[in-house]
């Protein structure tokens, strides 16, 4: 199938960033009165910290380009794409915290627990996590309550103990009991692995996708996770700390396993040629309109911080 | 009118406890595997010290027996009145973390983060407050779509940043900067008032009862929300440790001001049978039916522990 020219990817994904930065701005304005709702100062400064910082917003994409996929544009899939990005700022913020990897700087910034203080960062990310699901549940998102309470069960799965926290867990543990290989397979799909499918998952789910649509939306998200979390391993293991912008072989030195460093570089890179013909595969029965997601595949890949 | 004979209150409290706590108890069960679910064991454990802890239940209660008054029993009301307790519990545990409230003991027992360590709790806070939407959102919350997103909305409010989570970041603050009454409404309102608010909103919305009777169960919510709270300080203010099972005059210590110590025992006194009355007044248009909860509004105000 031939390609067609596309603006660089990056500029997509910085297009995409913007609209969803506007959005979140919005939904976290420094309005201390929402109708009735009181909304404390300080909390909500430290919301705004750990969310308006500058990220990459890859995971609101992949809801907006895969909800595209299926002719599903605007607002509803743009709430969802924002909610999702709470879900994943809240991560970062209590994943800093002096209790889990202790990190003072996150982008460049000081961290939400040195900004603020530790109390405010735990109920920073509490109620980061709450509105995520307030965001996806409220009337505005205007989508069938059958659609949002699906979209609010995945995201709930996809965040909780069986995903997102739970990998947490299981990589705290991994610092002193090293996981095998299938634990860090397992890790890894759960703790960066069940959002990024997610996100790829709702996009169908907005588009009221069919079965079989939505399943290999989700096919698509788990393939591109692990070649996000391969990246990552591997950016890690060779890539000097002026090209990443932060500390390199943070892994070894945490005494974490990685695929990448067991299986060594040239193995982790025929891995992620892999998933990306994987990923790219399954887009095949949409063709050229799939195009944008085929990029991002490649990006995620290939990216070199 | 005139009273039916009841079994006495605090049994019943205790039956509709022990419905609750073997739903959690299933819900939360030491499966490793969901299905193609892993959940991780340590956390798992710490999700179970935290929740499965012999609570009084009273939050579950309201929503099991607001939802009986509109006819409504069974399992929908009890997954809803479980994933309400989710949300305490892990409220509970976040407020109990060295940086935040820094307790030890709790009814009795190592808080989560002295029986496992601060990460785990943190995450075990988080992992059921998530688990509390995956709850309801689910299928077997057997409720139409449009009820289930709408609870899922009104538990996010309740528990975010305009609700309790909003409401501890108040009550830190209030520790260094003094709140006048207005600010101390406020944040009781928030902290502790708006999940018993929700919890008697449930039960309507679950009943399907019409815009009314929701209204009017949310504000018996808040009036009884108002006695607990009341009831709370009037105790930390008056009762001996011994009779109360924990520290007393703690209010005073940490510098917080409450109703009670501002105004004195006497109007609190008055102030928890003005609330009461105007509960009960809530209720009448449901007569007998509603001889349970009036029941609760009194326990409420006039527990001594």
């Amino acid at each position: 199938m031939e390609e067609i020219a596309l603006p660089p990817f990056e500029s997509l994904l910085a297009l995409n960033a913007q609209s969803v930065e506007d959005l979140l701005r919005r939904l976290l304005d420094d309005r201390a009165r929402e109708g009735e709702i009181l909304r404390p100062g300080h909390l909500l400064a430290a919301m705004r910290h750990g969310v308006l910082n500058g990220g990459k917003r890859l995971r609101p994409f992949l809801v907006l380009e895969s909800a595209a996929l299926f002719d599903a544009q605007g607002m509803a899939a743009l709430r969802v794409a924002a909610a999702l990005e709470c879900v994943h700022c809240y991560s970062l913020i209590h994943d800093d915290l002096p209790a889990m990897d202790d990190d003072d700087l996150r982008r460049g910034q000081p961290t939400v627990h040195r900004a603020f203080d530790e109390a405010t960062a735990i109920l920073a990310g509490d109620s980061l996590l709450t509105y995520a699901f307030d965001i996806i549940a409220d009337a505005e998102t205007e989508l069938a309550a059958a659609t949002r309470v699906e979209l609010l069960a995945k995201l709930a799965r996809a965040a909780g103990i069986g995903g997102m926290a739970g990998g947490q867990a299981l990589d705290l543990l991994a610092e002193r009991i090293p996981p095998d290989e299938a634990g860090i397979v397992q890790l890894q799909a759960m703790k960066t692995g069940a959002l990024i499918r997610f996100a790829c998952e709702a996009g169908a789910i907005i588009g009221e996708a069919n079965r079989a649509d939505r399943e290999r939306l989700a096919s698509f998200g788990a393939a591109i996770g692990l070649a996000f979390q391969l990246a990552d391993d591997l950016l890690d293991l060779t890539a000097s700390p002026e090209t990443v912008g932060k500390a390199t072989g943070k892994d070894a030195a945490a005494g974490k396993a990685t695929l990448a460093a067991l299986h060594g570089e040239e193995w982790a890179r025929r891995q992620l040629l892999g998933l990306v013909a994987q990923a790219e595969e399954l887009l095949e029965p949409y063709g050229e309109k799939a195009a944008v997601l085929r990029h991002a595949a490649r990006f995620v890949a290939e990216r070199d911080r």
